[in-house]
């Protein structure tokens, strides 16, 4: 007898890659592409490691991206912050002198972070925000079959160190946004720092979506500061060690690099091999105390499955580029496939 | 001999009455029609009682209308706010459903605020984020010649009690901001209260820019919450009495009517007249314990001479339409005359 078809799918996501991912994922569970009960419910637990204090406004950009891109609010060409969007407030604070000016915060965008800032600031925690956002962006179209959670309420912040001749120490200490953002990950990062990760906790019903998953996917975002933060939440990945649920997940590393993003910088200042393989291998098998059950690689990597099985993991090779949502969606369908 | 020249002139401004004036005074002084020293140094200090606190930014709409006017900034059709304005932030603040929609923040304008709002929650006094805000806006074509200062450093707020038939106690109590803009001074204003105003003090600079002038002028500000205001800050009314500088007013109301604002609810909500006699009696003479030395009102209310004259102060009838620069600077210089 076959498997009855998952209710309850939880995605551990970041922002860009994930987001596109998730695009995809919905986009099968509505046509069919990916087998799914008729009730299924998606549950995102996003990456808000990357967020940070800007000009007084609290900003998440990898909760942001996946709430835009799912509500059809994103700026598609871009790939993050508000479609028809204008730039008059940014404009206005670099004639002002203000810094910094490298961070792009759109008009549109800045009402997100006026809404959120404000009721952080009246004691509202960060999931309850993206709540209340939400019931603009997702609710509308999917209501209660798609649920959008930090990872924690908790304040995380991903700093990177970076050379710096003209420092006392050599070294430079940045938040991450700054890194991709205006360095454009073009320096290497000697080490990274993940402000408040060890202290925090994940926020109400990260544990539950995950103990209580049919199907656990980590879908091709960063391994390191995107999914490795959301793993350093104490209690996530324990949860992901106790679930029934498999987990499988998806290489954002294809080749020798990563389809969208910086994954490589921060591999290699990890000491992670970039490969599809390298990555598998730093996740590691649930049944050897990681946190995976499969691994999915790119058709152009199926020389690497033999070694990823060795490691302990269920592993197939597929088409991984997520060119449109119909082939998004067929690599979740390959990742739901895998994980039978 | 005739007096030297005014070197020292301190303007006590409301919002677009006193930045109109300000603009004529400035005009006629760089063309000579206001006879004033070569090395001139206009004070403003401004009225900050209707300031208010809006999707967490601190807005000053007098203390902004005074700077972007006189920095050329300032929306000339609507009197307020910024030229080329985007209200992309507003629209989006509406569909998020999040209230007050009635407050007009621009995009351009929120560039202020969150520039104020950090370097006020960094701990600067409003008088200091002024000065800064100013650096932009009047010092590259002022210099020194120009100051603008806040009344205060203090957070004073204009409160109005309106009749609410649906209220408990019959009344309902809402921000001057809500009154103005939202109901348009429509309903008659029951009672005012100055929140924090008995406690302010004055800001850096005012007390002295008071005792130390040659010529304080009352621009046609409303009496009541603009200029009203300014003298309740304890400290100023003071500074006004010991002064050896003449100190005189131009009436904001003509015939029965404030020209731009609502004094007319305003003074009725008080017991005062509205007239340009009226509002001169509730000034006062100084020789009689009031604010004033001399008056100057319309043409049109010269009948009203006589009346202001037996009140203690000099008068004069002359046109107080500001219609453009040059008439506005013969206004200034008429009064100027007056102090003479």
């Amino acid at each position: 007898m076959a498997n009855p078809l998952p209710r309850a799918i939880t995605v551990l996501s970041g922002g860009m890659g994930g987001a596109k991912f998730l695009q995809g994922l919905l986009h099968g569970i509505r046509t069919g592409t990916v087998p799914a009960s008729d009730d299924a419910v998606v549950t995102v637990v996003a990456n808000t490691a990357d967020d940070l204090w800007i000009h007084g406004l609290k900003v998440c950009p990898d909760l942001d991206t996946v709430m835009y891109t799912l509500g059809d609010g994103i700026d598609p060409e871009r790939g993050w912050g508000r479609r028809e969007e204008t730039w008059s407030v940014k404009d206005e604070l670099a004639t002002y002198g203000v810094e910094p000016t490298w961070f792009g915060l759109g008009d549109r965008d800045i009402a997100t972070h006026l809404v959120r800032t404000q009721m952080l600031e009246a004691g509202y925690p960060l999931s309850a925000v993206t709540t209340a956002l939400c019931q603009r962006w997702l609710t509308p179209a999917y209501g209660d079959s798609l649920r959008l959670l930090p990872m924690t309420d908790d304040r995380v912040e991903t700093h990177v160190a970076i050379a710096d001749a003209e420092a006392p120490s050599g070294r430079r200490v940045i938040h991450f946004q700054e890194y991709w953002v205006r360095l454009r990950a073009e320096v290497p990062a000697e080490a990274l720092a993940f402000v408040g990760l060890d202290d925090s906790s994940p926020a109400p019903g990260v544990v539950e979506a995950i103990t209580g998953a049919d199907l656990v996917i980590v879908p091709p975002s960063n391994p390191v500061v995107s999914v490795g933060t959301i793993l350093g939440v104490p209690g996530i990945r324990e949860a992901l060690l106790e679930t029934t649920a498999p987990v499988v997940g998806l290489s954002p590393i294809v080749g020798e690099s990563h389809v969208r993003g910086m994954a490589e910088q921060m591999l290699t200042s990890i000491g992670v091999e970039v490969s599809a393989a390298g990555v598998a291998g730093h996740y590691g098998a649930r049944s050897r105390g990681g946190v995976l059950d499969g691994w999915l690689v790119d058709e152009r990597d199926a020389d690497q499955v033999a070694r990823i099985e060795q490691a302990g993991l269920r592993a197939a090779a597929v088409p991984l580029m997520m060119t449109d949502h119909p082939a998004t969606a067929r690599m979740a369908a390959a990742a739901m496939a895998l994980a039978q």
